[in-house]
């Protein structure tokens, strides 16, 4: 039986996009091979990455003076790639709204004088900062934020207007709701989340911030080598890539993102009003800034959180463990997690609620 | 049908391997989830994590003073990564034997006194210099070689002696004949030749040399990060890793490395045997040298090379086209190819031979 699989990341891809990835696995476009022994010259194969790229300018909306990169591994090494890329005066603003960020900070901090310009940190992190209260520093190469804030649960509901560059990390939400790319300077999110398998993250970047990097650079972190070589200056992670485009394929078929979006906050909405109506369950995310991705809540004691764990598991929802930096429950609900799988969800709680009122 | 598929990788991968990855795609050791839905951190997972580690120290009979690690991205990656772990006293000597060693130099440079101490490069690459004269620098951090030259078809029969630490690119040839460990000090290996899809690399290093990294090293280039971490500091490429314990069961029911090797030398020996009795191909690599994974050849002219590509992909022997850097042809026989495919490859050679006569 298929699990509902509330993972933060690895995590649900569509039962569709799965089934046509078996079915063709030993033989990929008629080539008679599988799409992970191809050469990443082959025709077939460089077909993928352009309408990958194809997709995601049309989903997303790109404007033409973005570039769109598929990069190797994940956020993590966008972290540093961030700065080496993009700090050539040496100097950036981060606003630290979770775990990430803070470690995009921190990582900012190798190559240059990174400040942390605002934090949510006071309160676990269970807000987003007023973007109209903080002093961004001038002359700065770029503004970094994480605009959905996995573990905790939040989400920028607006984006801080400023005059550096806005560099967001888009992980775990990106292509569940309408962004205006042109309102930032550069966007890259691993794939794991809403996208494709782990291996590959893609960059969203205007074309002018696109230049010589610091001269630390590794070769294989800078976007430009990666720009003039269409994605292909080495051996990319073919397999993630090619799954990318058949989920975006998928999305399409769906409508694309604002289609998803009305789904995501329905699927969100669902879960939010039951847990604000129940005196058992509770989000102690401020409700302005509550991520439609990830909603972390927890029942009355830690005992309770455990054996709720527990048995959701042994009833095929899983992977609803918060992570260990806020205990609780995480029901992570991407793109790729049904209605279905929200309701059942749901019906679990109430029968919990039920048998372990306190 | 399924082609034999020449590719210098990505590249085939065994039969069987594809087969149980497609009949489990869809539920992942009776988790209900695919290998690439579930997290890192679920048990299932770190266990695959563990026996990939396991299954290479066996297979490669790796010390236990050595760490194994499973790292993002390709070997590219770890041209960096090897000056900005190494370099301690700022100075490194390279042999340059084909177009990734020379890419290894060139990023080496980047971060302190790199030296090409040997090339062969003034005859296309189709030798390994003397390693007897080669006057290695005193006080270096390393020593760096690729192993097997993946574009030209060379491989070191034996390696260097050398005071610095010898580290070396097995990309090409990881797995496929007996090396003693012991006499390196680090060796890597992209996965998407001889081990699993493109995405991931493994490393393997004696651990007194992982230690803090040059200042401007990326948090995820850093081999201490990934060794206290066991490999999941962040979210792995977890579908190579998957497809590599696979292919690592599979070898070890082949018998292993001993075995391979075996097989290896014989496909290599029937493929040369056929070019060197014949007055229509020529293999221009110094005897001695030849590699047993990588095999380039030629007809009497580009013209016959061309028509020679176009009709072997038509017979189902795909991915024989040579780099553009040698042109002509390459056969990559890595462990995954079956002999019949090497026979069969072999016998449309006799067949164009017979009909194209010059």
């Amino acid at each position: 039986m298929r699990a509902y699989n509330f993972s933060a990341g690895p995590s649900q891809l569509p039962l569709e996009v799965l089934e046509e990835a078996q079915r063709e696995l030993l033989d990929f476009a008629g080539t008679g091979m599988s799409v992970t022994e191809i050469s990443h010259r082959n025709k077939a194969f460089s077909a993928i990455v352009e309408e990958g790229e194809a997709l995601l300018r049309e989903l997303l909306h790109i404007p033409s003076d973005y570039a769109v990169l598929f990069v190797q591994g994940g956020a993590s090494q966008q972290f540093a790639a961030v700065p080496l890329n993009l700090m050539h005066k040496g100097k950036a603003d981060y606003i630290v709204t979770g775990n990430f960020a803070k470690k995009a900070f921190q990582e900012g901090k190798i190559y240059g004088d990174a400040a942390c310009v605002a934090s949510s940190e006071d309160k676990t992190y269970s807000y987003i900062p007023d973007l109209d209260k903080i002093a961004f520093r001038k002359n700065t190469d770029y503004v970094h934020i994480c605009s959905n804030n996995t573990i905790f649960g939040t989400r920028y509901v607006e984006f801080p207007k400023t005059e550096a560059p806005l560099v967001a990390d888009m992980s775990s939400e990106i292509l569940s709701r309408e962004v205006d790319v042109s309102k930032f300077g550069v966007i890259y999110a691993g794939a794991q989340k809403n996208l494709a398998p782990a291996g590959v993250t893609i960059v969203i970047a205007r074309r002018d911030l696109i230049q010589d990097p610091l001269p630390a650079c590794p070769t294989m972190l800078k976007w430009k080598v990666q720009d003039e070589n269409g994605s292909l200056y080495n051996t990319p992670p073919c397999f993630s890539i090619y799954m990318a485009v058949l989920v975006l394929r998928h999305l399409k078929k769906l409508g694309g993102v604002e289609a998803i979006n009305k789904q995501n906050e329905y699927k969100a909405g669902l879960l939010y009003d039951f847990i604000d109506n129940s005196s058992f369950y509770k989000n102690g995310v401020e409700k302005k800034y509550r991520s439609i991705m990830n909603v972390p809540f927890v029942t009355p004691n830690a005992e309770l959180d455990a054996k709720f764990v527990k048995e959701a598991t042994a009833s095929g929802l899983v992977s609803l463990k918060g992570h260990r930096l806020v205990g609780g429950m995480r029901a992570s609900i991407y793109n790729a997690m049904p209605v279905e799988g929200v309701t059942a969800l749901i019906a679990f709680m109430q029968k919990f609620e039920k048998e372990n009122a306190v």
